[in-house]
């Protein structure tokens, strides 16, 4: 008889998406996640034991200071994790392990030394979790519901700005990237969302999609905001991106607006269970491409459709399935983004970006906020 | 001539500290950073070429796409971070590579199939990362004044808010600790620090360190509060935990409350360079005991003192040196805390927390938040 297939996991339940998936239990330190065919179980330090037996959606919850114990009387030195974990591996008769690629690996290879079988998992390291199960929708949902809220207020506040010269004000204050920054991280917060990174990008700044943008907002010139947050309860993300110019876009920013906008919809409009997401990505490029929106870099720095075209969201901000180049086939229940973009130094950078739930015959578009230029 | 030695880190800047340490990048999204003997170089995707150019504190910044185009070009499918790196690798005639101990082992696993030895380094990645300098203490010692202010307004909500029956009314609103954990990250973001996970933990909730606490709070109650962002800007954290009774403390809280700030004192007087981590919580552990503070399983729940005594603080909230028992010596230009708590079910947590920066002589106290229990 075959063994079972046995899974191993040791990170901090807040920074591995993959162990949160499992176990549902938060921690800011490292716990061990061991799965023998259905059977969960979990080793953590005795400070999480009491919210791990009560919040941990597996079978069984241990104490690493036990284990740690029983490997002392037995003679150990002063075992460590990998210890800890060789013990536990002894006890449940499995020699080999299935890991995430991330896996550390100095545990793999102490694991090794001790002659047991440590295999990186390629891909995704659930098979399920890219496809949203009804409850995992309600949390993204949730937490878009907190984006539009937050975006809403932005662009409101761009809309009461005066414009004074090369400036915009709120009120007696200088309207910069901080400023609005703050206007949004606020209300995000408001309804319980933790944002890290809000882009509020004008100008020569939204050309470098990761520069998050600072000093005075221009008039008649592209603000990209993107609004990428995550529920502090339910720990899932939500991803948004609008562009506006408060005050006249220029013929040329039209143009670049539009075609991105198109892109965008051809995008969705490919979307389905099935399709390859290095497709889709590639169908949106080229219709760029064909409007003349050329890719290349110019004074060292790359211009045109500069990044893929979308990404899984979740638990992590960025996962599978992939709209990229290597992006492989997007699953029924997946929540993807679609966001091409534009961006010409001078002229200004244009993203637009909804979030999508890929059904059998199409998507949904999760995203309700409207897409108007100028505010 | 023995070759330099190279390391080797593949990560996220924003996830990573030991690369935003190296780096001073924070990316969303993986790179490579390969340091040859004193010279540094990172390969990034071409989004975030403009950005590394400009920040990255490296001596060259290369972009991941054009390698990849070398590789297609002399023939390989589709190479992956694995070929890439090891292009990197032989362009810079590196054979061996030392990687931080939570290194995928997916990729050290590509390596080593391509005969390069990869070796994870037991301990901190970098020797000098707990030693702070002074620009790293200058941006510590602003995350503290953030937390600080935070501090003040959730105290002086709870000084203002009316007792009525068991339950705390801030105006017309029931005080709950959703609604103070709200207070304070506010002020927290007021001021530019991202929280995750504040705890407001009243009664048996403190119990639980890790309990984030929820629901009314309770006068006449130990009410643990802990407090612990990030700088937006510098990445920073600061760390300080207060306990408060809205209304009267009991004896029995009382003396609770008196044994930790002794065992804090205790610890912060034994806090000198050079001394071994684990002896400072040895003493501080010893202390509570001899004063009949018993830790042991109660109903399958730990109580007394069930964590360590303390941790170092910089760009992760958990980082060495460790006031444990595993902890090591702890070096001049440390910043540590020092955290003695006792949790009793049915009596109520108290935990006291400084944030300490560690001198050839002793320490400096970063924290000037007074203790007063009742509020």
């Amino acid at each position: 008889m075959k063994p079972p297939e046995a899974r191993l996991v040791y990170a901090a339940g807040e920074k591995d998406a993959n162990l949160f998936y499992a176990t549902r239990l938060l921690t800011p330190d490292p716990y061990v996640f061991l799965q023998v065919g259905r059977r969960k179980i979990i080793a953590t330090s005795d400070l999480e034991l009491g919210r791990a037996r009560a919040e941990a959606t597996v079978d069984e919850v241990r104490a690493h200071s036990e284990i740690e114990r029983a490997l002392r009387t037995a003679g150990a030195q002063s075992p460590g994790p990998a210890d800890v974990i060789a013990a536990l591996l002894r006890e449940f008769r499995v020699r080999a392990v299935n890991v995430p690629a991330d896996f550390p690996v100095h545990l793999a290879d102490e694991l090794r030394r001790r002659r047991f079988t440590v295999t990186p998992k390629a891909g995704a390291y659930w098979e399920s979790r890219p496809v949203k199960l009804p409850e995992e929708l309600r949390a993204i949902e949730e937490t878009q519901a907190a984006v539009e809220a937050a975006m809403a207020m932005a662009v409101e506040t761009l809309r009461r700005a005066k414009t004074r010269g090369s400036r915009l004000y709120d009120g007696r204050e200088v309207l910069t990237s901080e400023r609005l920054r703050r206007v949004i991280d606020l209300a995000l917060m408001e309804r319980n969302c933790v944002a890290r990174g809000t882009i509020v990008a004008c100008g020569d700044h939204g050309c470098d999609p990761h520069h998050l943008g600072t000093g005075p907002l221009k008039p008649d010139t592209t603000i990209i905001i993107d609004v990428f947050p995550r529920c502090a309860t339910s720990q899932y993300f939500a991803d948004m991106t609008r562009t506006v110019v408060k005050g006249k876009a220029s013929p040329e920013v039209r143009r670049l607006y539009e075609a991105v906008r198109e892109a965008q919809e051809l995008g969705i409009s490919r979307l389905a269970a099935g399709v390859q997401g290095s497709e889709v990505h590639r169908q949106v490029q080229e219709h760029l491409t064909n409007l003349g929106y050329k890719t290349r870099p110019r004074n060292g720095k790359l211009e045109g459709f500069i990044h893929g075209t979308g990404h899984g969201v979740g638990l992590d901000l960025h996962e599978a399935p992939w709209l990229t180049p290597r992006g492989g086939i997007v699953p029924e229940g997946a929540v993807v983004t679609v966001e091409p973009g534009l961006y010409y130094f001078g002229t200004g950078g244009v993203r637009l970006e909804d979030m999508l739930l890929v059904t059998k015959s199409g998507c949904r578009n999760l995203t309700r906020f409207p897409k108007i230029l100028e505010v």
